[in-house]
């Protein structure tokens, strides 16, 4: 096991954060649902690892939360992007390579002839229900059960400040399953605008499954029967499926796909892409962002979408996560655990059998840690491109202490306090 | 007159724009409701000054619409924020300085606990109204009509891809005028949770207006006896009119205020800050984004607020602006223009006498863009602290130049179409 240093600053920053942030930490990234030892604060990010604040060293496997495709600092892309901040970032307009951006990105997404860009990936989903309503006149939404598209108050996992009225005209169906997704339809019934949907199911907390054919084909069916739009929610699982929409594999063409996370490698830029007739709807919607002309991030978009385009990247992360789940296929079933690797492989998420309270994947998630692996217990996981065979290795190393630790520790295991109250309430 | 390069790249950029970005352009950055001459695309940004995409240069009255604070790629704040992305930017969590950051900035705004930060204007503004709503359990909301609060379906100008009910329970009173906004309290009635209300009257198309002290604290007051939020949207106002909340100055404390723009000197960054009592609330909400933790932008906030703290910028702004407001007063009254100038002097608005569908406005605009420099004939302007003397003379003289073509111009002005269609639907 790799040693570790004692995470006495992250202790300290955690009580000095608690006075000034609400709860110590918001969103996707506090540590409130992960195992205690886990570090809520970084010093440094550098290719495929990263530092927490009392300088260990961790392969970073959450990519932090996937905007990291090609590694933390890339070389060519982090150039672009100081390269145009020398130039010039901000200004009463947007930059020259706008229009460059804009061109080369509807060349690769097969269903886009436009583009807008923005700063989150909140923005990106809102700003297609927009379009959506207003390309239609009609005002309902389907969605499914569990899927995230944001933390807007249309879309917040959580209802707190909200209200019913930010969710009317909405409803579900779940993933993959046709008689719940035609009961949403016929109560949509005349007002259907938009369907919303990933383009494999991602959920948190469950194991991810891959879109079935059926379901795909039967969604794109009812939105062009009816006039609704077809919004694939890409921010999370773009570029890392396809160097198209990721649907484009299935023969397949969304109306609007939404996107960020990857398509800067981490720098903040969010897109929404669409087809020919939503153009007009499009333009007539007023949305807009302080910093969403700044031409740095589009410069390192530029630059990433060329190395999409031209690197063998996406074979690459498909190689490394079938050698990854192999081998950690092979070391779990060696100790006896039934552990289950979902979801595409550049994209794992991990869960043990027998586990509702996920005390084993919280257990063997610290062990991973403590041996220098940063994994996630129940989010899926994203690999980058500059991960090399050697990390893999190292990582299927590490789980061997993993499995080990967590057999010699299974008899005195707890769950952690809040998922259990979360999983209690599902 | 300083001469002009001709517009032609930036011409040939707008042709390609109208084919891969929905109107050529949108948002507050598209040039569609300003003079034909003024480009739309900008290659570089420096100081007080930016080119546009053919190479003219100007000096820039809009600062990007107010990020702007400290000059285009300020030398300080640009090697933190450098410095920090070296060290790393995105990771599995916040860097360590998101702490320090919460912590300066909490301490520099008297009614402020705790921060939470987070990407758009709009971002901080939707997340004090869902922890509004969070905090006292009601829905309702009241706003000041034509005040600008973000893009968001609940607040964008434009109703186009909104729905009915993404308004409801919204409330809107004139600002400053105690009788409107007592109807509109009597309309909210028991279910009023917050008041959202820009520190000073900076709305588009129309004078500016200092905030009259009985309305900030009827506003103020109407909110404690009724348990209701009193959020101060800073994001466009915010750290050019006191080194704390806006409304400091006038011995007032709102409950939560919203920034952005300014507060990372042009880098991506916005942030809600709150008072102790609304703390829980603001934990129990959930929203998040890709980018919100990311620690190159906090670097440069940390930087900006030392400048905020330990430099003359605010009085050297109000200098500027002193001098400028004077200097072009005594050019219109000898030109002989009813020209009014307001808000405050750090971010003027002008408008012309007897001007409603702002053709005098547009033409002189034109003239000074001509001149060297950017100018905006409706919207609220913004100084920057990298402005000098010279440059106020400069705009001064550019100005003398500016009145007399538009004396000459006078009796064949024609009003821009899309102002035209705007001003007479008002």
């Amino acid at each position: 096991m790799t040693s570790r240093l004692p995470r006495t600053v992250d202790q300290q920053l955690r009580a000095r954060a608690a006075r000034v942030i609400p709860g110590g930490m918001y969103g996707h990234m506090s540590t409130a649902l992960l195992p205690s030892n886990y570090p809520q604060f970084f010093s440094r990010a550098q290719g495929a690892h990263v530092w927490d604040a009392d300088g260990n060293r961790y392969l970073d496997l959450m990519c932090a939360f996937g905007p990291n495709l090609f590694g933390y600092g890339h070389e060519t892309i982090d150039s672009a992007f100081r390269d145009q901040l020398d130039r010039g970032d901000l200004a009463p307009g947007p930059g020259t390579l706008m229009v460059d951006l804009a061109e080369q990105f509807v060349s690769m997404v097969s269903h886009a002839a436009w583009a807008m860009f923005c700063k989150n990936g909140t923005d990106a989903t809102t700003m297609a229900l927009m379009v959506a309503r207003a390309h239609t006149g009609r005002r309902a939404l389907i969605r499914c059960t569990g899927s995230y598209h944001g933390s807007a108050p249309w879309c917040t996992p959580i209802l707190s400040g909200t209200i019913p009225e930010d969710r009317t005209h909405q409803f579900s169906c779940n993933y993959n399953d046709l008689a719940s997704f035609e009961a949403a339809l016929n109560a949509a019934g005349d007002d259907l605008a938009a369907i919303i949907v990933a383009p494999y199911r991602h959920d948190a907390f469950r194991d991810q499954a891959s879109v079935e054919l059926a379901f795909a084909r039967r969604v794109r069916a009812a939105c062009s029967e009816r006039g609704a739009v077809l919004i694939l929610d890409e921010v999370r699982a773009g570029l890392r499926l396809a160097r198209d929409s990721s649907w484009a594999t299935l023969g397949m063409q969304p109306d609007l796909t939404c996107w960020g996370k990857s398509i800067a490698n981490g720098h903040p830029l969010s897109a929404l892409l669409g087809s020919e007739r939503f153009r007009d709807a499009a333009a007539g919607i007023y949305v807009t962002g302080s910093y969403w002309y700044a031409a740095a991030p589009m410069a390192a978009a530029l630059e990433t979408l060329r190395v999409v385009r031209e690197s063998d990247y996406l074979e690459h992360l498909e190689r490394l996560g079938e050698r990854l789940r192999k081998g950690l296929a092979a070391v779990a079933s060696r100790q006896g655990f039934g552990f289950r690797q979902t979801g595409p492989v550049q994209m794992p998420l991990f869960m043990f059998d027998d586990d509702p309270d996920l005390r084993q994947g919280f257990c063997w998630s610290s062990e991973m840690l403590e041996r220098g692996v940063y994994v996630h217990p129940w989010h899926n996981m994203f690999l980058c491109a500059a991960m090399t065979e050697e990390d893999v290795d190292f990582t299927i190393q590490a789980a061997e202490g993993a499995f080990a630790a967590l057999k010699s520790r299974l008899a005195t295991l707890e769950p952690h306090g809040g998922i259990k109250t979360l999983m209690s309430a599902r």
